[in-house]
């Protein structure tokens, strides 16, 4: 079945910037609150936030195989268990629909005004319900700062790194979206200088650039996923920001990983950009330096060129660029990934979530955390208010945004938006 | 409000063996396949399942503020988000209703035959579908053993671990009931005498006796809870076989902890004993030998005496003891887990479980893994028919059984057993 939504040259009759993210050409898949309290599975086209749950009542998917409360609900989790087949039809004919050339829609006010909300009308949520979430550890030059930083620059990389993809599990329950801010995470720590460890906020709040993609129902207890079918099971892709407390994570992590300094909160843009959007943008990633074990050779272009920037915002202040990177950088790709997570038989599932890792790049203005930026704190950033910031402060916000762009062609993910608030105060009893 | 439920003087009309771990003072929960075919919520007396679905739609529980389909649920994770005033009030009206002084079901033939079923009628499902899973790693005997191994006997602890309830986080979506079998896992090992990794079934299958508590909706993002409050928010617990595979673990784990080693099958046993049942058997933990940080110091005692017995039955052999431990042997209870699992806010809901982590005590007959048992294959085990245990074997079984016992009261969490099976083959297409 052809992806006739990725048709280039096709126009909507719905007024949208030049320069959007959402063409018609996208159409990410989101669940959102409506100004009538409702919550609906939507998609969007400019600025236009569409209630797919309406359009469905009012008979838009006749011919696609789809229950009847498929878009009612609060979670993508069933859409997403219904299959690539289904997401496909479900796009095109979405794309059909707000064709320049269909007026059906166009022409009806009574069920464009049921159907058609504003952004300013909608508070988007959590797409999926994550069942299980995982990270893996993907970027080389991020693993070679980490390295160089903490252990040895001449042995940055670990021995297995370039034979596994290296990935372990994470906490669902603290994954929010775009727009949630997030508490100063308290924890123990170890300073140099004391002999026990002491209580109190985190000193070293950090960003993590990361994109993560969402899975459906792909395979029972015992079943490996091979390699060159791995795509077929994964929807689609959001921007991700993995909160993590650098000084909490340095005394807890030996020898069974992160654990309280990363899973206080996960930020994730709240659109999932569908693989289907994205095959324009397929590229190569970068070449295996090692012999790869067979279950982990692919063919063809596994990974995509997606143009990645993270920003902070001090309180009352303006935004600035702290970096740009682009997911292509990633040495591991999301087939290899997930053929990984999978060749001892781990069951996944619907709306399960595996995030990339930080994405940094060889130029120190790419790199993927403020821990790498700043070399550990050591190289502090000036901010345009004359402030300087070794890591994140009470009250920043920061932000993350990505596209794909070739020519005038632009598919992106919006933003990943999320402020840190200072440490949570109990309410008195 | 009492839990009149543990009254040890009550016996019940139901038939029941003498030495059962599920007396009318258990009363534990659990989800079930009934002979129609109908999953229900149900609990257990003696070797009776009885449907609380059944129960409740005939009035039952009239006067308990429950809605009319909460235990017509395929998990327990609804029942549990009502907090614990209703399981007590739940369990107090079953000890009731089967009281050997009440004869209002007793004496209705037609109730009865709705309500009851016998064991063989029964499929015992997944209790609670598990939105995260921790695995923590609280046993001071399997820490020192496994550093000892691995490490240093002279320094076998790591620096953090006196101070830390270390955990990590697992994979929920491979936690399964007992009586599913496991395959072998397959992966990446990296043999002493190789340069390159290779891949093929894991050589070094192993179980880990552990328990589990299962949690309700205890915190908001960035809400702590208590050390003193941790109780309130544990619905139960159940016996817990962490399935671990050795080389793969040895080859994956730095830095970021295992991974594909842990999440191919966690087994559990499927009744999740309360809290409430499991009171009469609270006990001291170990003493500290470091002072503690505040939010983990707690008033009296927050371990329980549940003995644990671990047995292996070679396919056509008969089982035999393996290995004796006991929760109380932990060094850090529940509370402390709980505790220090949110003291940066992350979230715990509903459903959630954490495991203790291997339950080993001090001699070398009360390991809990057979990693400890035969220190690490160089010490096999002997087995009646003649033949000899590093690690597990193709069509094994494993099983975990614990009870607590004061005189002739007994509570029980019955087992857990799971066969290895060989390493999947797939199906030709």
């Amino acid at each position: 079945m052809s992806i006739t939504a990725n048709d280039p040259s096709r126009k909507t009759w719905l007024e949208i910037p030049g320069d959007t993210d959402f063409p018609i050409q996208n159409i990410p898949f989101g669940v959102f609150l409506t100004r009538d309290d409702v919550i609906t599975i939507g998609t969007r086209i400019g600025d236009y936030a569409i209630d797919l749950g309406a359009l469905h009542q009012l008979g838009y998917f006749e011919g696609i195989p789809l229950t009847d409360d498929i878009f009612l609900q609060d979670t993508l989790n069933d859409f997403i268990s219904d299959g690539k087949k289904t997401w496909r039809l479900v796009r095109n004919r979405i794309a059909d629909i707000f064709d320049a050339k269909n007026t059906k829609l166009k022409d009806n006010e009574d069920h464009r005004n049921r159907v058609l909300f504003t952004l300013d009308e909608i508070e988007m949520q959590m797409p999926v319900q994550v069942g299980d979430y995982t990270d893996f550890y993907s970027s080389k030059e991020h693993a070679t700062n980490i390295g160089s930083m903490f252990r040895d620059p001449d042995n940055a990389l670990l021995p297995n790194w370039l034979h596994i993809p290296v990935g372990y599990h994470g906490r669902s329950s603290s994954i929010i979206p775009s727009g949630i801010p997030v508490h100063r995470p308290q924890g123990q720590t170890k300073p140099a200088e004391s002999d026990a460890p002491v209580f109190g906020p985190s000193q070293r709040v950090d960003f993590e650039l990361e994109m993560a993609f969402i899975t459906t129902d792909a395979n029972h207890l015992g079943e490996p996923i091979p390699v060159d079918e791995a795509e077929d099971y994964i929807f689609g892709m959001v921007l991700f920001n993995d909160w993590s407390a650098r000084d909490i994570q340095k005394w807890e992590y030996v020898p069974l990983g992160p654990f309280l300094a990363k899973n206080f909160a996960s930020s994730i843009s709240p659109w999932i950009v569908t693989m289907d959007a994205l095959e324009p943008f397929r590229t190569a990633s970068p070449k295996p330096e090692k012999e790869l074990l067979p279950y982990l050779q692919y063919k063809g272009d596994k990974s995509f060129d997606i143009n990645l920037e993270v920003f902070l915002q001090p309180e009352g202040g303006e935004e600035q660029s702290l970096s740009k990177s682009n997911f292509k950088y990633l040495y591991w790709n999301m087939s290899q990934q997930l053929a990984h997570h999978t060749v001892n038989g781990c069951p996944v599932n619907s709306g399960d979530m595996m995030a990339s890792g930080t994405i940094s790049g060889s130029s120190e203005d790419s790199f993927g955390s403020m821990l790498e930026l700043t070399w550990s704190g050591s190289k502090p950033i000036k901010l345009k208010d004359g402030s300087e910031r070794k890591f994140i402060e009470d009250n920043d916000t920061v932000i993350m945004r990505g596209f794909c762009q070739n020519g005038n062609s632009r598919i992106g993910f919006g933003e990943v938006r999320s402020k840190l608030l200072p440490v949570y105060q109990p309410k008195k009893k």
